[in-house]
């Protein structure tokens, strides 16, 4: 049994419904992906699952869905205005483009560098004199390194904000300039204090979202793991500031045991403190999981003090301070945010799933998803498309279509459809033959396995019912 | 019992969690609104409702999610980039600006003008010479009758494409003008091949998707019936050309008996055919609904022909062709769309539902949504705070919690508490009182009526399983 390359992964997940390259049509739009019937399936599960964690199984937690467009002075107090880019230097010999930092990270990891080496690096980046870092990258010799034998042939390096800007109103001199939200979790705080009137909640208490960011990334690979338009789950939890450090190690182990939960094994998994914590954060730590291309983060799990509710108080001149009856006191919550990105999650569970074994002699593929999370839950096939069995498939179908998600089909051999169901990841296959129409039992096809058990047909609900529950998935996940 | 004026609406939504202004602590951004805790809640059923009406009532449908980026060639194809724009006029006295076509609309509404013109008007718009248009308006007196004396002191006439516009990649000269797109359909028209093929689909199938949509409006008022940020609910039907005209028939009685499904009354509701067809379209409808600013579109039924298809064919020089294996014979689909505007149903919703009433001398608001629809299904009370009246009803809480929307809380007087969920919509509420550690009794009581019953503890789940059942929901559609 062997996992799948990402090259792997990409060709199946087109060739079976998940995940298509935008407008392909016309030769595609880079980093950008479409999804498919069964890719949307999975991201709709997924977005459930992580929402009915957030909303049922923690009872601290409300919902939220701010705009896509925020008030430009948004990004001037949460930093994203000045210091949210990259810098990039082109190649003028290869017309190549390169971000700056990834590639003397890759020359630090291709070679023995000293601690004289990374100190300057760091003292030059964190100045971020651009010409003071093309010196370095001259001097040290990087640039000839990354393309062999071109020194001297590069544009000078230039910086680029990541957020998307566009403009509001009617015309030139009489607009403004709104960006695209590069994180959504700005549109929690702004609605912090509205929501914790209007609901009249006691701290502390969360706020989760789901919704679209965008990133000008300039150099966009590793299929959804990096796109210019991207999904979040951003939960904030706002507490009491002496209570910060209890809830981010509470967060880290409540989130960390959420993907084991999920079936991925703990060896694939790692939870990495920051190294260099960025400006907003008192503390942080990745869960990073073991992708083809190397452990790279899922999820971000940051404390971030009262670092931005104090800026857009400051920024607003409006005070955002919350009253606490027991302690008597008024005071800027602290915030433990929990940060997934929900598309490299999607892409951890397909390579999860992915699975190529053989099987006497022949190799199968199939994809392994926990039952709760499949696209579609059960197949339902009449052996024949004639004699009245359609009929009755199509009866079992209408009965079972509003709690599951039935995929129903005639055409082709009962083997070639069970593959096709193991190659989209259906957990059951239910199929109808004459014998049905005397009996009442059908045959109810295991995905994982591939037994095949005969059971009467009133029977198959309940069955069903216990398969797709998710109450082990809560018990599992500290309350 | 009355119903409420849209500022009643405004303000009672936001005093009570279910819609802000968005970025309102930086005073607001024109036209775009943050949904609240319940106002999330609401919007997320009223999506799954839909959902499940096309994937799993209706058998023929599968989903998608494309992405809000597309290549710009798309907007080419399908004529947006050319034809999707507004006229506006700004007075230079009052210094407001106007949409020409709703300044001359509301004259017609007003004035008893002639066939003549009507005509004129007709002729000079379609042309699209702005000159002309501004010749009309003068000539007409339009003008001076929309600002009272004010006859000449006006800018020209201009146009402005709907779209945002936004730049992908590093930086001038070097990049790709992309832009938000204003409908989710061309999402699906583009993957309409893919999708066929990767999920081996016969004719008729549809393909549904919900997503945001961006239109840059001039001047956009009412609440969240028309924002610059929208989220969309399409389903795209593709038949036969022979069959255009069935399938048209069909959507148009599904769809309007659908909002007579949600409970809305008849007389609320019509059937608006267009007058004039927009380019695309060979048959077209829009179900309108009784806002209290009147009858305005909340969905619109069209018969697209092939179109869509047709150009995409064309501008990307790609065969969209479907081989019908039973007519022996390939062509282009034809399409039958529903497209819902989704804050616009949540807005006809919460218009809808929103009652205020006399009760023994006292007025009384609550929100009578469909029990499946509420953002909070059932709310939890102990009597006290004290006693162990909050464990018992903290165990009753975490048994209910995953199948149903829960609320709970511990503040307040039990009236006050009722209160305040009627304000929100919440069908049931159950208290526990000191009564029930002994005999294992609850009081459920009923936001409609008032009345309170009763029940025994362990029957309380079956009893709200049977309330928010919506199989009388499905068995009211047409299959």
């Amino acid at each position: 049994m062997t996992s799948g390359s990402l090259e792997d992964i990409i060709a199946h997940t087109k060739a079976y419904g998940f995940l298509f390259p935008s407008s392909e049509i016309y030769g595609g739009i880079q980093a950008v992906y479409d999804y498919g019937p069964w890719g949307a399936a999975l991201k709709e599960r997924v977005k459930t699952l992580w929402m009915d964690t957030m909303l049922k199984h923690h009872t601290k937690i409300v919902g939220l869905d701010a705009a896509i467009f925020m008030h430009p002075k948004v990004w001037e107090a949460s930093g994203h205005l000045e210091q949210f880019d990259d810098l990039f230097i082109d190649s003028k010999e290869s017309q190549k483009r390169y971000r700056v930092d990834h590639m003397v990270e890759e020359y630090i990891q291709t070679h023995a560098v000293s601690e004289d080496f990374r100190e300057k690096w760091q003292r030059a980046f964190a100045g971020g004199d651009l010409d003071q870092i093309l010196h370095f990258l001259k001097e040290e010799a990087i640039l000839e390194v990354q393309e062999k034998g071109n020194a001297t042939n590069w544009t000078a390096i230039r910086r680029m904000n990541l957020m998307f800007p566009t403009q509001l109103g009617a015309q030139a001199g009489n607009q403004d300039t709104a960006y695209l939200r590069p994180e959504t979790a700005q549109g929690i705080y702004v609605n912090f204090l509205q929501t914790q009137k209007s609901l009249r909640l006691s701290l502390p208490f969360g706020i989760a979202q789901i919704g679209k960011a965008f990133r000008n990334e300039l150099i966009a690979r590793q299929f959804i793991f990096r796109m210019r338009e991207f999904e979040q789950m951003e939960m904030q939890f706002f507490v009491p500031p002496d209570e910060e450090k209890t809830w981010f190690s509470f967060w880290k182990e409540a989130r960390r045991q959420w993907y084991v939960a999920l079936g991925i094994p703990e060896k694939n998994l790692q939870l990495m403190p920051h190294e260099k914590l960025a400006h907003y954060a008192s503390d942080a730590v990745d869960i990073v999981y073991d992708f083809p291309f190397g452990f790279k983060e899922v999820e971000g799990i940051h404390a971030r003090g009262n670092f931005d509710l104090s800026q857009h108080e400051r920024a607003s001149s409006k005070k955002i301070r919350y009253f606490d009856s027991r302690r008597k006191t008024s005071y800027i919550p602290h915030v433990v945010e929990s940060s997934v990105g929900l598309d490299r999650l999607c892409l951890m569970i397909l390579c999860h799933a992915f699975v190529r074994e053989n099987v006497q002699g022949k190799e199968r593929v199939y994809l392994r998803f926990p039952p709760y999370l499949a696209p579609v839950q059960v197949a339902i096939f009449p052996l024949v498309a004639k004699e009245g069995l359609p009929e009755r498939a199509q009866r079992l179908r209408d009965e079972l279509k509003y709690e599951f998600a039935v995929f129903y089909e005639e055409a082709a051999s009962i083997g070639k459809r069970y593959t096709r169901q193991d190659l989209i990841g259906t957990p059951y296959c239910v199929t109808i033959d004459h014998e049905t129409l005397a009996d009442e039992k059908v045959t109810l096809r295991d995905r994982d396995n591939m037994k095949q058990e005969r059971v009467p047909i009133s029977k198959i609900k309940d069955i069903l019912k216990v398969h797709f529950s998710t109450q082990s998935f809560w018990n599992s996940l500290p309350a």
